[in-house]
């Protein structure tokens, strides 16, 4: 297997190397607060008795899967936890591909590049489906696509990083095309607390033998150095990512588990809202900006990204060296995520900084 | 793939419903404290501000990477910090398969029996070598199994079950084997800090781009929970364990690579030597009342457990529950662990009633 440092390694050593100041808008790492009963279940933690510190259940601690059961209205044992969404995502592949003759896994594009890199890690062949120039699903090329070749469908809503969140008819419609070819679709909802439409609803509410549901806590709670997440799997699948998930990782992490089922538990509402209205000024703020720069962009209804397209300046790892060294803003190229936005770049909003990025773009496509 | 709740899990949980006090000698669960400092290192980690929260780098946070490679004579980009030693010798193995066309994996008999399940998971086929009766390797019967065919083979020195340690020249000769084949040696050394003998050799003095070693703080911490380890990998395979690592987990959780960080830097040797101490007077006094029952034992010249043989009581499932429900001791069955032990049970010696649990097994075969 050929190594690649991710993309997004790449460009954040960039920018760190920059001999400038560089707002960062790399990576979908939050920059806000974690919720506070986070941190005291690490410090509860951390005085536990020695038996605490010991292998918890493979599939998560009890008390975590019961909760996550309780709040997503399924039972407890079709929960497995896992070293976050990344594992959630590999395990509900895998499973869709080996309970599948056929070896392709259907994408969008633009698409999560992690998600091609694990279809081919599993030995699949990823397949890009083109979306809308909004970031809608094209349902019609989904059909098209669709063959008896067919094991796995990933749709990601949030999504990253067009931004589009689905209709819960639109992934019913894609959880029926995978259902006419024997597929498995497999919906990463881990932008959910980051629906700014209030429309977003789980796949996990079609309760469908078809459907893998994956997430994690790394962005509702800040935290994506936690690795905490789960997949919610239908009973056909369960036993293939079960026996994975031990042979692979045992089980995830014990002390990141335990405090978030602290936070989960003593949480309120207020600190999901809280972020999410500051993701959603952070949008109008750059959006703004961009408009006067006289960017083309997408303006997002979920998720923590704002793709942007600037004429005659591709979406090319070069020219977000460029953006970097002139202009003093990090995003990504548009061409790692696929063909359809090799035009554009994504920028993500976790800086306070989003108005100099805006004002720093106006002010260099201006010049040019 | 068919899941098999672990035989571990099984008899733990069957001794959790038994209606008498059982003394659990069945998992690897360290019963001793973990270093005071790696409590203190959650402590501080807990407070640290949110940037410290977000995804350290894939291969693991940078300071452990390079206190790990001090400590062990390598260089920090060999080093992968890893799910615990589960991930590490997936890794290994995934690596070692992906490398060469055949697909056999030699595993000891003996074995742990997490190495076949992760052959198979990988597409590999394990084949068990024999060992010799005191747990002992038998080189002739390794270069007998070795083929074309191989591309892996597996150690696990201090060895579990058997309490064997391999010695230095006797891993180098494996190692050859696996030259001679052009396959893998993944030595897994997560027992490392409890060899009694004084004479065990990490692999990683040979230096030889044939082996990977494998290894976690789980034990030697006290922390099978955490999921901190790590492999050191020959250059010729970095890249597909590297990749593989990146795509299954992202990378370990950060909370638990903190701790262990700071108990690495504080811990003094005291502290190990004082574990296996502990574990050596326990072997001392379990076998004595073993001697007393007039059982077949081995005596281990390291790691955690004894296996032991009882007259006319093979090592089945069934003489485990009857064992946990007679005599009110609960072990592992040897069947569990292939075919050369099916006749024994072994012992995990992470309790503080070891003497109970030899007098309850001396009473119980007394009375047959």
């Amino acid at each position: 297997m050929h190594y690649e440092r991710p993309q997004f390694f790449r460009v954040m050593q960039y920018a760190a190397g920059a001999d400038r100041d560089v707002v960062d808008m790399v990576s979908g790492n939050p920059d806000w607060e974690p919720p506070q009963a986070l941190r005291e279940g690490l410090h509860e933690y951390a005085d536990a008795e020695p038996s605490s510190f010991q292998y918890p259940p493979s599939e998560g601690l009890r008390a975590l899967r019961e909760e996550i059961a309780a709040r997503r209205n399924v039972d407890s044992e079709w929960v497995i936890v896992t070293n976050g969404a990344g594992e959630a995502n590999y395990l509900g592949m895998a499973a869709g591909l080996s309970a599948h003759d056929g070896s392709e896994v259907l994408l969008t594009d633009p698409v999560y590049p992690y998600y091609p890199g694990k279809a081919e890690l599993l030995g699949g062949e990823p397949t890009l489906v083109p979306t809308e120039r909004d970031g809608s699903l094209d349902l019609a090329a989904f059909e098209r696509a669709a063959s008896p070749e067919t094991a796995v469908i990933v749709l990601n809503t949030p999504n990253n990083p067009t931004g589009a969140v689905y209709s819960l008819e639109t992934v019913r419609a894609v959880a029926d095309v995978a259902a006419s070819v024997d597929a498995t679709l497999v919906v990463d909802e881990v932008y959910d607390h980051f629906d700014f439409t209030g429309e977003f609803e789980s796949a996990l509410t079609l309760d469908s033998d078809r459907i893998v549901v994956t997430t994690a806590y790394s962005k509702s709670m800040a935290i994506t150095g936690f690795r905490v997440g789960y997949t919610v799997l239908p009973e056909r699948l369960r036993d293939d990512a079960r026996t994975r998930h031990m042979l692979v990782n045992v089980t995830s992490s014990r002390p990141a588990q335990y405090a978030v089922l602290r936070a989960l538990r003593e949480t309120d509402a207020d600190y999901y809202a809280r972020n999410r209205e500051l993701l959603r000024e952070r949008v109008a703020a750059f959006t703004d900006a961009l408009d006067a720069a006289g960017a083309d962009y997408s303006s997002p209804d979920g998720a923590f990204y704002v793709l942007a397209r600037f004429d005659d300046f591709p979406g090319t790892m070069a020219n977000t060296e460029r953006l970097i060294d002139e202009a003093g803003v990090a995003g990504m190229p548009g061409e790692t995520f696929g063909e359809a936005r090799s035009d554009w770049f994504r920028f993500a909003l976790v800086t306070p900084r989003v108005e100099t990025a805006a004002e720093r773009l106006t002010a260099f496509f201006a010049d040019r």
